[in-house]
Parts: C-alpha cells; structure tokens; sequence
C-alpha cells in the first residue's frame, strides 16, 4: 500500500474505472433505447444537460469551471492567468451517433487532469480541459473549435443552420446564450501553449494493422462537389439506346473511372466517395433526365486534391458529351489539408516507445478540433482503433484495453507537454 | 354541297375539327394549371368525370352506352348481339401526363365512329368503342383490358393498390362500383372480332424516320428487377479506398457494362434502364452501405430477354464479390412480349399505301391495350409521332397533320375490318 501512494505522488497514473465511468455518465445523456445510438446534437437539450452534468464534474475536480460565447465549456487546472495547455474534445454527437466520438477524449482529458491532482502534483503550465461546442457540424462548421481560431464572424453567424432550417441564433437563444458573443470565443495568439486531443479513428487502419495508437500527422482536406447532370427523361421502353440522354448512365461512367483517375492522379491516402445521388424523375421505367450527386475528394496533399478534381472536371466534361449530358458543378467547398504541429507528435512518439505501445503515424481522414485548433497553437491528436472503422453509428466500438493505452499515452504526453514527469 | 353530301354517303371522312374539339373536351378534365400536364389517375374524380362526360357524348352521337363491372366504357353501335369489333385506348393518365397518351386513341375511335355514322352507313359488324379502365397501371397492372381478357382474379383484386397505398378496391367503392364485379368484365372467346388501337409512340422513332405512321408487329416484353446491394457505410474520409464495401460504386460499375451486354447479347430492340436509384444512408460524406436500383430489361424477343437477364445475373453477382457486396435480386414481374395480329398490320399496311400515307412496320417499346386484347381477339395498333419521343409528361406532342393521317388510316382500317368501304 505505502509504495502504491508512493507512486501515486510521484506519477499519475489514469484511474481506468474512473475513466469508464464518468463515460457512462456522459453517455447517460442522449440515449436512444430504440437504436442504441446517441443523440447530442449541439445545442439541444440533451447537449446542454450533458454538458451542466460534466461542469459539475470538472468542479468537483477542483477545475475552475466558464464557459465563453461560443458555449465552450473550460476546466482550469493550475494558474489563473497565463497560456493554458488546452486538451479536450467535443461531447456533441451526430444523429444516432456512437459512445466514443468525441465523449471519449473530453472524458480522457478530464481523467488526465484527475490524474495529475490525485497525485498531488501541480502543473507549472495550467492546463485547460475543453468541451469544445459543435464540433459535429450541426450548424455547418466546427463552432466551438473554430471560434476559439477567431474563424467566425457575424456573417456566418446569420447564415448558420442546421439540416431542418434551425437557425443556431434560435438555437442559442432559446437555452439563454447570446450568439452575438461567439466572436468573444476568439483566443488572442499566444494566449494557448499547445492543444491535445484524443479521438477514436473512425476507420480501419488501426485494427487492421494491429496498433493500439494511431500518431496522427495531418488530416485531409476535403473538396465536395455537388454536380447535375442534365438529359432527358424518357420512356425506357420506346427510346432506343443510341437515343437517350440518360443521366445516371453519364453518372455510372463517371463512378465507375474513380479508381483509374486515383491511380493515375492520386496517391495513397485519396479518397473519392459519391454518397448521395437524386434521380429526376427516379422512376423505374423512366430514363432518368437528371441525377443530381455529391462527389467528396480527400487527399492530405493539397496539390494532389487540385490534380484530383481537374482530372474530375475533364471526366465529367467528357462523359456529359459522350452521354448528351449537360453538367454543372457546384463547388460546395474546399478545406485544405492540415499539417499537425511536428515537435508535439515526435514527443508522443517518444512516450509511445517508452511506454512500448504500438503506435504508427498516420494521416486523419475526418476532421477534428485539432486541426482547427492548429491555426492558433500547436496542435496533436491521438488516435485510438475503431473496431471496423465503424463510427457515426450505435454500433461504434473501441476495446477497453485500446483506450486504456491510449489514455496512458495522452497522460504522458501531456505531462510532458506541461514539464511533469511522465505516467 | 350535293356532291360533298353524295361522297359523304359513300366514304366516311374524318372531321379534323370535330375530332379536335373532342380531344380539347377530354382534356378540359384533370388539367393542371401549374404544371400544364394532365391528372386523370384511374378511378380518381377528374378520372370519373372524363368517363361521365365522354360517356354523354358517346350517347349523343347514337352509341348504347353501358359499363362493365372493371369500369370499362362502351358505346356500340350497330347490332345490340353478336361479335364487334372493339376500338379504342384509354382516357386515364399518369401524373403530369400528357394531352394524347390514351385519349387521342378513344377520340379517334369516336369520331371514326361518328364518322361512318355521318356517312349514312351502318356496320354490317357491331362496332364497340372502348375507354378501357386504369391502363397506366396506378394500381399494378392494366386493369381495364386485362379483365376483359379474363386475366383478373379475386386474389389480384384483394392485393392490387396504388404507390400510396390506397387499395383498388377502396378506390372504387368510393365511387358506388363494386370490386367484385370485375370479373365479370370478362368477355368469352369468340365474343371480341377484333381489337384496333390508335396511340402515340412515345418514342423518338417515326419523328427521326420522317413517318406518319407507325404499324406495330409486335409489344416489347418486360424484365422488371429490384436489386439490393449491401456493403457497408462508412466514413468517406478514414476509409481507404481498398477497403470499402460501397454499394454505390458497385452499382456504378453494373451500370457502365450495360452497353457491353447488350452488345453481347441483346440485339436492335433491346432496352436496358436502371431508372430508380435508392443509396442508404444517402448522405455526401458516408460511404453507401446499400444500394436499391430497379433494372428494366425490354425486348420483343423472349429468347433474347433470358440472354440478357442471364448475363445481368451474372454480371451483379461478379461485380458484388468484387466489390465486397451482398446482391439480392426481386424479380418484380416478366412480362413475356406479345406479337399482334398479321393480318390486321398486313391489311392496315394496304390501306396505308392507298392512302400514299409515310409509314413504317415497327415494334411497341411500351405497353398498350392491344397487347393484353391479343389474348381475347386479333388486335392490332397504329402509332403516330410523339415530338422528341417525349411522353408521361406535360410536353407530350403530335402534330396535328400527323394525327390526321393516323385517324385517316384507323378509319379506312376499320372500314375494311367492318366489311365497308375504306376511307
């Protein structure tokens, strides 16, 4: 017993059933008996009840607990004044979302943070535990982590709604927060030390190599096209093949050249996804006249994405005169690739050695706070395996064993982030 | 005056005019002032109402009006016993249809009617006009003919209902008939001489071929398959390209080979059309994890509908293993195609060159109530142009010059099938 706390004071160590359990906690909130999912989206009143529940948990942590205009929500470990370490993650869920994304490395941070008090230590460099607000898009962006960057302005603020035409203003306002302040969320340069979060991956890579920590360096940028193809509708039993401006026939072609067009102008880490496809009039006996699709193109390389979608332009430019198509391509958007700050990762991976984990580097394929966060202070994120890659689903699942390892490391990392001997 | 009265005595003419007017009443019924189409669906008001009215003028002109248990309108003229000779189509129409689908074929049955009445002359063959029941399928097949061809039984009664789930049977006790009654409609063999339908193509063929007229052979068959393909939906961004099970891209691929298979295996009137697409989840960033699409195979060659759907078969079961896919197909109906009768299109082909009329003997890619008669009686149909094959659709279109022709060559057609002088 005296050298456990002997231990305990010289080296925090993460309390793993402290840390299922204040999951479980947050994951009280929101739940769907009917599917199994989780249903946080920001601002709702499950979002806002979660995210009182985990104030008082930062409070009772002995945190000191604010909230800014963008409904960010801070735990404050250690000075008042001065640049924080910042460490966090979102507790917000898509519709019918999983208990991992974004819970996991809000709770990860907070169990840190337990760490270090219990173990009577006190961080030269305060350290700032984040609920970021928003970070599922529900209102169109990355709120929390974006105001934070100084990245929104009123403009966006009148715009932003969400799927059903909820604008967030109206959204805000009916839980009592004033949207005029989200510009008041903008961090001042200099005034955060560096941010880290951890994040289950949402993909296969990890399980598939058998890795327990994913050190991510980049994440994708992401350029999504909306494009129509314009034909004919006509019957499809009296209009002869040669005779049909048949638009999903023109849009099959072009789906069917993803995997040429990523070889000849991708790399390894291109994605090329069509997700969503309206037919007009999208009846069975119908050519359609029109299809209407989103084409999403990834790639951490810039220049690689720009390769992409010109060789996308000449395709479906092609493809529509072959198929007597008329095309149109709205560019819904375009976010660049993100480089991770270098130093941070080179540190993780030194704690992921020392503590013999098995780790690799590894780009993000989703977008995350970190890679907001990167435009204001040095920014890391750790990944930990999501069992078939599934996320945004109930049935999202990471091992136990996986996320102890992984919050070992966020500790370490941490601790060394803010000049603390390692766990 | 007396010469015009003495040819007038001799040889029926069709009165342009008249037969305008009468197309312009039928479709003064279900007209939508928004969209300019024509809403007639069988059994709705607009519907009951065209029947009503046509009915009144059937009587004006002379006809024994009267109908039967399918809610098929009749208007005979000539001897109340014995055989007729049927003619006419249908005056129900899709949603938004056009002016001519159906009811250009009644009005020129009526006014040839009116024609040959106006003649002095009286049919040695009793002459029935016919507005068949729901010929545009609304509630799954062609109820009007097929009833009278006997095809209907009480199980199909009791299952048949509409896209929206209204029961034919609810539709038509709602106007005081009586779903049990259809059978009835059913006419023995022997009792139909012969069947004569006029319809628009609703292809591009006879306006591409510069013809007025269009001698229907034979009806193009129908494959109709609902083809569920189910992979697995995730993350566009963290799921690298090869280890995706993307029901879309599997689709895309079985839709860019159809070209090759018909190549391969089809022949001239082989129609292949993937109309209706349904993705699930359906949404920009996730990868599809299901695929619902109906596959239409159409040809006027049995032999040649089993060549292809075979190598369809084929094809969606290669492509699902090589994409990762389960493949489940539902053959929603075969419909086998029907060649009409010889010697009716021989005779009509006669009177065509008499007539010095441009005409072409072609197959039906779509379906008609000819097809279904041809089981009772001899049956045969006329098509005249549609204007850029366009059908099903407010812009549906013939010219007038060409209908006159068409009407010119019914009449002279039943003249002859009657045992009178042709037109």
């Amino acid at each position: 017993m005296h050298r456990e706390m002997t231990d305990a004071l010289q080296s925090p160590r993460i309390d793993s059933e402290r840390l299922r359990r204040l999951l479980d906690g947050v994951n009280s909130f929101g739940r769907s008996m009917v599917t199994g999912g989780f249903n946080r989206p920001a601002f709702s009143e499950a979002d806002m009840a979660v995210r009182r529940w985990f104030a008082d948990q930062m409070t009772e942590s002995g945190l000191a607990v604010r909230r800014d205009g963008a409904g960010n929500l801070f735990g404050r470990l250690g000075s008042k004044a001065g640049p924080a370490i910042m460490i966090g993650s979102h507790l917000d869920t898509v519709r019918d979302g999983g208990a991992f994304d974004g819970a996991l490395g809000v709770c990860v941070a907070l169990e840190s943070v337990r760490a270090i008090h219990e173990a009577g230590l006190e961080p030269g460099i305060p350290i700032e535990v984040v609920a970021t607000s928003d970070e599922e898009g529900r209102f169109g962006g990355m709120l929390g982590s974006q105001a934070i960057a100084g990245q929104i302005d009123h403009a966006w603020i009148d715009k932003a709604a969400d799927a059903d035409g909820l604008k967030l203003s109206q959204a805000m306002i009916a839980h009592g927060l004033d949207p005029a302040r989200i510009i008041q969320a903008a961090r001042p340069p200099g005034s955060i030390r560096a941010f880290l979060e951890l994040h289950v991956e949402q993909g296969p890579i990890l399980e598939a190599s058998g890795k327990s920590i994913g050190i991510v360096e980049s994440v994708s940028g992401i350029c999504h096209w909306q494009v129509t193809l314009t034909g004919r509708a006509n019957h499809s039993g009296t209009t002869p093949m040669d005779m049909r401006s048949d638009a999903f026939a023109g849009l099959a072609a072009i789906s069917a050249m993803i995997p040429t067009i990523i070889r000849d102008a991708g790399g390894e880490q291109s994605r090329v996804t069509i997700g969503k496809v309206h037919l007009v009039p999208d009846h069975p006996h119908t050519i359609p006249g029109k299809a209407v699709f989103n084409l999403i193109v990834r790639d951490v390389d810039n220049e690689i994405m720009r390769a992409l979608t010109i060789r996308f332009r000449d395709l479906i430019a092609e493809t529509s005169r072959k198929h007597r198509l008329e095309a149109s391509i709205d560019e819904m958007g375009w976010l660049a690739p993100v480089s991770l700050d270098a130093a941070i990762a080179s540190d993780i991976e030194t704690e992921a050695k020392r503590l013999g984990l098995a780790y690799m580097r590894m780009p993000s394929g989703a977008g995350h706070d970190a890679q907001t966060m990167q435009a204001v202070c040095p920014s890391a994120l750790i990944f930990v395996p999501s069992r078939a890659g599934i996320s945004h689903a109930p049935e999202e699942w990471t091992d136990w064993a996986d996320i102890e390892n992984g919050a070992r490391l966020y500790l370490a990392a941490l601790c060394r982030l803010a000049g603390m001997a390692g766990a």
